[in-house]
């Protein structure tokens, strides 16, 4: 096919673009050293199935917001107890923002006074223990840090009764989850505590009893439409869910002045939704889990050191390598320099097929994260040559409505050499700081040969059980 | 330039599409008879300079949310007087969603008790006078009919206290603007001029005289980044509108529960913005407006008889036309039959290069009215053609942030044959149905040598004024 451009054509170059990257996909060498382990997949007789089975799961799941609730109750989280973001940490391996927002939660709980001497309470190491958010059925972004009294939007998948969770989200800058703990953040945080946590218990209570939970499901749905990808744009998805809560939250009964705050500190944080994207996104991606024999990938999570993966097929296995740098756009006077490496487990999100893999439907997203918006397209177009198939649900008007690129498969990975791809906030490398840019980043790539080798593994192990001696 | 496509490659259909649309604009011969004008006005000394200025003067208007009040006070609206879409119309002439919206009117205002009387006293036009919304600071979607005590959105320029005005949106469907009079139209009005009105009077006002009015021109900004062309698609404006009142509407003092409705009322209707955006873009060409030797258009409107123009360099002259049945796509059992001519002020948001013109950047649209995403694509790149300039505060991200086509020149449409494209909502032919459909319509093609001769013959005129005799 042919094309003839007549004068300046953007479009024509976002083409040139993709095709440039399809033409770069057929000439790539699969990924070193994973060519045995590629072949022994090829081969599997379960692996075909199994993949299409956990893609269905996930795709048939929907989310519904039945409550908002402390994280003591929710999750029975312990004084004492914090979960974080990505695989499992140490406060030793603990990055600067990790750090920050685990001091700015010691001191949010009272075990201290002052976030500073969280310090000494970490190091010590006998009142506190840290978990991973996904060893409890929670999603955080950023540092991803939940104590007991934060309160969490719970999310069921109303055929099973499963559940996740994720805290509320607190707005940019200088916030917990980007490590700052000063005064600001803590008043903040208390506020979220007393007011806006007990007006959304009610409201969602209210909304649940009498029309139904709301379906976030179908809200991201809507904000595929609305120039929403749900990682770094949520704006259409958190008026949604103001349009859906406010008139419940009218009636919860509650002082209309702090009713109004609530609005107002909602409304004015266009990221609200994104800690119901991504609780959203789990809650798809565990209906997918230990489906003996898939290679798709059901969690990408990062803790601000190390990137890790999961897959449907590896049970509770991590496996981890070196989080990277975002590359993108930073806030005033920071650079390059001032960025932590990678953190946060919203990469859920394009683990999902949304976030950076929904880039096609949020152009106006390369103003906060930089690239073009031929980068933008192609990158959603790039995203369908490693994953399973799409989702119907969630589709790209701009691509003619073609589902998101869904289901993640280890096996594509290594043979492409193609990364999947993640927009992201940058978190202030020295706690405190807050955030300072955000941008696009992608996984080490020595993980998926790491999670192939693994996959190779058991299905050699059940080709030796099933072979007879 | 050439473009290889690999697979199928929906985005190379698109610039494929726009590049045979720009072919066919290279070849087009201008509209019969258009040619001694045409070369007329070329020659014309003020023609350039008056249209940059009339350019600049529709772009440098922002648009403020000042008020919401009754028609009687904001336009002075006497008992028995009704305003109307489009250019001016007699009962007689007036089709069938017209003669039900005033039905309905009147029946609002309590000149008869049952709609179906209103024929007689509209036959009689004793006690009721018609007048052009467009004649009283007014747009009004549809059948645009304003009775005395419809509350009306006030929205001005602040810079020179220019005014306009709308009615509030009422919903789809059996909807007076639609031309449906039943009880449910008249019961759902009463409730809009009870509660509605009052409870968005004392919020507008509160986010006036507290944090400033609301920047409708901004939140339109914004709602093309959000999927919105703002004729079609409201749904992100609705609900940043929602957000910028709900906390002044919380502490209003009005009863919760009214307070609660109202949310839900705006909420549930996706084009309760429209109403905003119309008096938004009216303000913005009103600015342009008896610009001496412009031949840029200033108001594009259907009376669902006629279609008519007015432009900046004619002054209050209405140009007019049949008004054209649109193509779309039909609700339920209607069909084509069943469609009303065009009707409505709303095309006064293609006048200043929203709606039809921006698609590029609501693909979605095209579930609504029809066509296909590369239509959608192309057609905001063939409106660059019949426009002046391009608007930089409303740009469309998809097409690498370009501004909207804005300012619609006469010149340029009889020199191509390129009608301006509007999207629009479908009425039914048959006075109280109420809407049928949504779809795509052009202007009858004569109005435009028409406007182009007068043009014409005023320059004419300068030019022997200025003739030394």
């Amino acid at each position: 096919m042919e094309v003839v451009n007549v004068g300046a054509d953007l479009l024509a170059d976002a083409v040139e673009a993709q095709a440039t990257v399809v033409s770069r996909v057929d000439w790539r060498p699969p990924m070193a050293g994973t060519e045995a382990d590629l072949a022994t997949l090829a081969l599997d007789p379960l692996r075909s199935e199994a993949n299409t089975r956990a893609l269905d799961a996930m795709l048939g799941v929907t989310a519904h917001l039945v409550d908002v609730l402390p994280a003591s109750e929710a999750l029975g989280l312990q004084r004492g107890e914090f979960l974080h973001a990505g695989p499992p940490l140490t406060w030793e391996r603990a990055s600067g923002p990790m750090r920050g927002a685990l001091m700015a939660g010691a001191a949010l709980e009272g075990l201290v006074d002052d976030p500073e001497d969280a310090v000494a309470l970490f190091e010590s190491g006998s009142a506190v223990s840290l978990e991973p958010c996904h060893h409890r059925g929670t999603v955080g972004p950023m540092a991803g840090v939940v104590t007991p009294g934060m309160w969490m939007f719970v999310l069921e998948d109303l055929a099973t009764g499963r559940r996740t969770h994720c805290s509320l989200n607190e707005g940019l800058g200088k916030v917990l989850r980007y490590g700052a703990y000063g005064p600001e953040v803590l008043t903040r945080l208390r506020w979220m505590g007393d007011v806006l946590g007990p007006v959304l218990h009610t409201a969602v209570g209210a909304v649940r009893d009498s029309v139904g939970p709301i379906d976030v499901t179908a809200i991201l749905t809507q904000m595929l439409q609305m120039g929403d990808e749900a990682h770094n744009r949520n704006r259409a998805g958190t008026l949604m869910l103001l349009r859906d809560l406010s008139p419940a939250m009218v009636t919860s009964g509650a002082d209309p002045r702090d009713v109004a705050e609530a609005l107002r500190f909602v409304g004015a944080n266009d990221h609200f939704f994104l800690n119901l994207a991504m609780p959203a996104c789990r809650l798809a991606l565990d209906a997918a889990r230990d489906t003996e024999g898939s290679t798709m990938v059901v969690a990408m999570a990062r803790n601000g050191t190390d990137f890790g993966i999961q897959t449907a097929g590896t049970g509770d296995a991590w496996f981890t390598g070196p989080a990277q740098v975002a590359e993108g756009l930073y806030l005033g006077e920071y650079g390059p320099d001032d960025a932590n490496p990678d953190i946060g487990d919203s990469a859920i999100t394009e683990t999902a097929g949304i976030g950076g893999f929904a880039m096609a439907t949020a152009p106006a997203i390369v103003r906060l994260v930089g690239g073009t918006v031929p980068d933008a397209l192609a990158t959603t177009r790039r995203m369908h040559e490693i994953t399973l198939g799409e989702n119907p649900r969630w589709s790209v008007p701009i691509l003619d409505f073609q589902g998101t690129p869904s289901g993640i498969d280890v096996s594509r990975v290594c043979r492409t050499g193609i990364l999947p791809q993640i927009n992201t906030g940058m978190a202030g490398r020295v706690a405190g700081t807050g955030q300072v840019g955000a941008g696009l980043v992608t996984p080490p790539a020595e993980i998926f040969p790491l999670a192939l080798a693994r996959l190779a593994e058991l299905s050699r192990q059940r080709q030796a059980a099933s072979t007879p001696r």
